[in-house]
């Protein structure tokens, strides 16, 4: 059976304007990767609801799950669960359960639960929390959506409580060949290598430093047997060039 | 008149493995901000024909521009010449001026110029070329979709070539208030001078460093009067909330 795919979804007009770089995307992949889901595909959108919205209803039609990170803290542009319910057609509200869980932060929740921090204990109907043991406001899952913080040490420890929840697949396991070769003259043996390894995921990453061509060759697959096979062709090709 | 909008198109199993973080992403979106270009999407995509085909023709039906980074190299898993050409409907060959600018890499040329290197001459019919100052290989422009290289260095060099020559608008301008308070106590007060000031996007960003809470509230805008006004705003509510 092929591993579950996934698409993340970033929301922030933050990390479109190029302000701050998205480091929940490259964690994510890294665990999903180990879990043995598949990430697919990745996008950001501004803080729009339609835009949201839209992505939400394409990524979850079209992949096992979606993750998403971003815009459920107390803020005016917070609107990341507002959007999830409209997205699946259900109401959204306080939830008893969340706000119980808010209120763990306060000596005197009557007094500190304001308008604003009852915000975040608005979750979908029908949806699950997803635990939050850095800050407490909770994400939550909905149908395939999993809806996490954007704040990077949030989404790692919601990423943590949610993955062991979800079935997995085979992990990904990867090899990398250092070449010190261009790409030029590495591309055309390579391209063998590949065909001969159709079920291995074979790339190649050029770089120059000090002057000096290289490239990483990296191979890919959820079977050892077949990537063994794959690196052992690569690790050739290098002792071929390089000799 | 609005500004043009542009999308970011990332192509590669690399980002999506998380191995590597997409550097070209926030440096285009800085670029294109101070060029008066508004990012209003970006997507990673794997090394996949049918996946990037469709992305291009996606976002290039929806937006200005679309750049993308990745897969233009001498590999085998570089197709997204043979990608853009698909989506547009065009043909693609060897183009004579690509060999040119290719050649001039090398004292012998005829020798040199392998099959795997010539790959990166394939232009798709009816592109013009996009400047490589750092290792020759081009980029194109076809319609309303520029192509550009995935290793940084290139990228960077390409969009400081490619940018100049398409028409901006007005440059993103931006004001940073940082509050030293938690966001569920700035939420409210904040979601006000957000309502007066529609013109101005005004994001919260909150962190916590060594236990203390606080968030960079960040306007932006391209009016620069409208953008004075609100974070005038800010820095009085950053006064009366630290205060």
């Amino acid at each position: 059976m092929p591993n579950p795919t996934a698409a993340m979804l970033t929301i922030g007009d933050e990390i479109l304007s190029g302000r701050t770089r998205d480091a929940n995307m490259p964690h994510l992949a890294l665990a999903l990767g180990e879990k043995g889901i598949s990430l697919c595909e990745a996008r950001v959108v501004p803080d729009v609801a339609e835009e949201i919205v839209a992505a939400i209803n394409a990524l979850r039609s079209r992949y096992d799950h979606v993750f998403t990170s971003g815009g459920i803290g107390p803020t005016h542009d917070d609107i990341t669960a507002d959007c999830v319910a409209a997205a699946f057609g259900v109401a959204i509200d306080v939830r008893a359960d969340a706000r119980a869980i808010l209120a763990t932060n306060y000596e005197n929740p009557e007094r500190n639960l304001n308008a604003a921090r009852l915000r975040m204990a608005r979750i979908p109907e029908g949806a699950e929390l997803i635990d939050n043991p850095v800050s407490k406001a909770p994400g939550f899952s909905i149908g395939n959506v999993h809806v996490m913080a954007g704040v990077p040490a949030v989404f790692v420890a919601m990423v943590a409580g949610l993955l062991p929840k979800l079935t997995g697949g085979k992990p990904l396991l990867s090899e990398t060949v250092q070449v010190l070769r261009g790409e030029g003259l590495i591309a055309g043996p390579l391209g063998i290598v590949a065909a001969a390894h159709p079920e291995v995921s074979i790339g190649s990453y050029p770089f120059n430093r000090d002057g000096v061509f290289g490239a990483n060759l990296v191979a890919r697959s959820d079977d050892a047997g077949a990537l063994a096979l794959a690196a052992a062709a690569l690790r050739a090709l290098k002792a071929e060039l390089e000799g």
